[in-house]
């Protein structure tokens, strides 16, 4: 136990494709799983807890992390910075920990570059065009917000070749359930064991 | 599913590990999977059916297949064939059929050149030690045959870094469900995704 790093896995999505739930979800069933909690510089929106949701930080008190070096990785979209601290990875990895990270295309990508034994998740719907049809019908959006979100689309439908594995949000529970066994079967690799347990005994 | 290939999983073991209870259990549960039946020359044991459990082959007719280049791979031990048909492979395979082989060390490392897309899956007891007392212990086998089973035990050792996954038997339906999860989370890949169908709708 003691001499084996805990699993880094990075789950992404797009926008609207129920992420929050399958992950939830997800962590029902793993309750051993480290959730790894992200910085934001955006407003909290109602019932979210800083420190649970995310750490709520001022741009001067993000821009104090990146200059010290504390981030992982860490992104600034549109108007709001977004980022993952090193500290909240390597200390439970290093004790054994998973840990599982929620983040964009661009965020996973870093992290795989840097954790080359991480694995990552891209979870899709049954169908992006009813997916897009939502998103334009909802009627919550402005013209701007919607085409943004299309393009976003677009641009992380490129990048889900480069994840490790895709699976579809049809029934939340279903989705977590794969999610759930990739992790298992994923822990079952030889190059993830130690494999000298086997034989010192 | 027309332009998709079907998963080769080769499946591995100490000789006493139990994997043909575990493995018929993984045919309980994905029935569509197909299993590749070996040749071999060795005699039919009781209850044994050719063309159910083995091809039964003369020695001469073994020959006349390797020299037909009939064989994905073949090993001679001790005094006996063992070998498996290129057709029993790749025809369901190229229908999208998944196939299971169970094979020594030696015939899967061969499988992992020729079809380096397929799963390798080592089946390990939970204590090795208690495994060779056993072969000691059971008293229907000579001297010889003990110590040729522990070398063999030893070499087959060496190997399982080479394997993608590694299982322990301690419980057969525990570890039979293991092996249904990584050929269940090997399918969600992307690599062995067609991405394209979800943008074709």
């Amino acid at each position: 136990m003691s001499d084996k790093q805990g699993m880094l896995i990075v789950v992404s999505g797009f926008s609207g494709v129920g992420k929050g739930t399958v992950v939830q979800l997800v962590f029902e069933s793993l309750p051993n799983i480290q959730f790894s909690i992200s910085c934001t510089t955006r407003k909290p929106r109602s019932g979210e807890e800083n420190g649970v949701n995310y750490f709520f930080l001022s741009e001067e008190e993000f821009e104090q992390k990146i200059a010290n070096d504390e981030f992982v990785e860490y992104t600034k979209t549109f108007t709001n910075y977004y980022g993952t601290l090193k500290s909240e990875i390597d200390k439970p990895l290093k004790q054994g920990v998973d840990v599982l990270l929620e983040l964009n295309v661009v965020g996973a990508r870093r992290i795989k570059e840097m954790y080359p034994d991480s694995v990552t998740v891209f979870i899709t719907p049954p169908s992006i065009a009813a997916l897009k049809a939502r998103l334009i019908g909802r009627g919550s959006e402005t013209q701007d917000s919607i085409e943004r979100r299309l393009r976003e689309i677009e641009n992380e439908s490129k990048d889900i070749e480069k994840y490790d594995y895709c699976v579809t949000n049809n029934i939340a529970r279903t989705c977590a359930d794969e999610i759930v066994n990739i992790i298992r079967s994923e822990h079952l690799k030889v190059s993830r064991q130690n494999l000298k347990n086997l034989f010192n005994e």
